[in-house]
């Protein structure tokens, strides 16, 4: 970004200052933002209100003056004495108009509406690319404020902060990261961890059962963190793209069998193309052609596997109401290494004769 | 959202005719925005500009009929006959001031511009959060487009859904979801997908270096997907958190000594809770109490070195100009998988005597 030569200091200084408005803004707006953060946390009440019988003329002289900041807003809010919102008032028509008209002549009686309720999620979906500028929020049929281009943006971006960090198996933070301390930061990580450990620790007891198998085929071990690994990175991927597409509003529950029929073909084409790779470093290591067989037929089952779940937890979490963000990486991965390594097991006592 | 009762079929209408206009908007953009889009593909060409020598009135009476839509731009763009940009103008201005003025006595000389050329990536550190409402984008003086507000909320979000797809260790789709083909999502997967493989081979040469040491405490297997998973999970949440902090500018690279301090911290306090929850587990297995011993004391070590390492990557990388987003997941449970099996297995050989 560049500043032209002219005036540098006081641009900068400019800078700085809606820089510092911003920040104290933020500051104070951020203890209501957490993850149950309604419309009511985000709509601001910078709105200009007019009444039905105001004449353009008079409503087009107080304008300027009622302007914060240099934006001009695309609507002007019609409301009656009790506060009931009565219809809208596109700037650009008022400008257009003959200055005898009046307000009622010209406003909006159809337009979009939220309530101050509903929650930041729902309205990210129904307001992301839909291209509005700015929506109105009403409370039993009285405004009690609006959301603004720059609060929508806000309430987005809130929303991506939140799926990122819901991705990361972590809870979100309700201040800047570097104002966070330790303990809140050990608070928002170990419920997350805790569960994801307990859920895992299942896997002790599915390597516990196949002990004879392990002791008799001893390098069926070495390859257990690349198989479950694998399994967890593909279907990460799998996730990664799916909520996010979820998120965009691009896919929903009607589309799981589309889903499912493209994820199980990919990863069919994916897990041929790695467990040519594996069957490579099998040979590598030199751990008996047996081994090398099971570990390649591994990979296939672990990544296939992998892709049906991947496409069906979000989506029926989704269908319950639960925020598909919160099928993470971890998530999957701690759900795939624990019937991965049993699918490993089962194939190699299939596939080698002295463990049957 | 609600729709008032009136006029509710024409208020659809409208609604579903701009969802296609934007979506044809889109689709004839797709092309360009993929992960080294820059500004040209974002700006838009709908502004309107003015002269120096233009009177305020005359600037006035055709304004209204220039506007496409019903938004009102904040500024006006004062260009020569050559293209090079003069000034800007704010609208807010130009309905205050007296008719009989010229553009030249009320255009401002300060502002912010951006080049054609910058990368989407460092467009979004600069203008996310900055408030600022639209940019003229500028090639040696010339005006060559502006990004307006709709332009940069299309800008931040393209760049979220950049990093979402990255931290899935999975490059970003050109299409929506639904069209790409299981050919075109095997393409963009695989890649990553092998080098993870490949890198997560080192963990079965690392398994049969101790393999002396597995066949004598068999029991030591058991624990190995739950503690490299636990050291990935924790190190994910942590690259979860500080990938976006370091998006949304919170945290740079000179912050690299508090986040570590910070993130040592939090791990230590993390790693002793699910340090107790490892004894447990461990001891409800029966494995006795030398293993138990180990499994708890690896799990402190791994959670705080996944701690180092999850701190130091994503910064150092920024440091290099690569997107610290790339840092995923898989990426993080990769490193950590091999570099923690190496602590357990020499935590093992200290605590097991007959392991020595």
């Amino acid at each position: 970004m560049k500043v032209t030569s002219h005036e540098k200091v006081d641009v900068l200084a400019m800078a700085n200052h809606s820089i510092n408005e911003k920040n104290a803004d933020q500051q104070q707006k951020h203890q209501l933002k957490n993850e149950d953060a309604t419309v009511s946390a985000y709509m601001s009440q910078c709105f200009i209100s007019v009444s039905v019988a105001d004449s353009v003329l008079s409503v087009k002289s107080n304008l300027i003056d009622q302007l914060e900041g240099e934006q001009i807003p695309t609507y002007l809010y019609v409301i009656d004495d009790e506060g009931y919102l009565n219809g809208i008032l596109p700037v650009k028509v008022l400008l257009t108009v003959a200055d005898d008209l009046f307000v009622s002549d010209i406003m909006r009686q159809s337009y979009f509406s939220v309530s101050p309720e509903q929650s930041r999620h729902d309205i990210y979906s129904l307001i992301n690319h839909s291209g509005m500028d700015s929506v109105p929020v009403i409370h039993f049929g009285k405004l009690v404020g609006v959301l603004r281009p720059q609060d929508i943006a806000e309430l987005i971006e809130d929303e991506n902060t939140l799926d990122a960090h819901l991705q990361g198996a972590t809870l979100p933070l309700n201040e800047p990261y570097l104002s966070t301390s330790p303990i809140t930061l050990w608070r928002k990580r170990v419920g997350w961890l805790l569960l994801l450990f307990v859920a895992e620790a299942y896997t002790s007891a599915v390597l516990k059962a196949f002990e004879d198998q392990l002791e008799a085929a001893i390098s069926l071990a070495f390859f257990i963190p690349l198989l479950i690994g694998t399994g967890g990175n593909s279907g990460t991927q799998i996730t990664s793209t799916l909520v996010r597409a979820m998120a965009l509003g691009e896919v929903s529950l009607r589309n799981l069998w589309a889903v499912l029929r493209k994820e199980v073909s990919t990863s069919f084409l994916v897990s041929v193309t790695i467990s040519f790779a594996a069957l490579i470093r099998a040979w590598i290591l030199g751990v008996g052609i047996e081994v090398t067989i099971v570990v390649s037929l591994t990979i296939i089952a672990i990544t296939v596997w992998s892709a049906i779940v991947s496409s069906i937890i979000p989506m029926v979490l989704k269908r319950f109401s639960i925020d598909p963000a919160v099928v993470s990486a971890p998530f999957i991965a701690t759900f795939i290494d624990g019937t991965g390594l049993i699918i490993y097991f089962e194939i190699a006592k299939l596939v080698m004769t002295e463990l049957a």
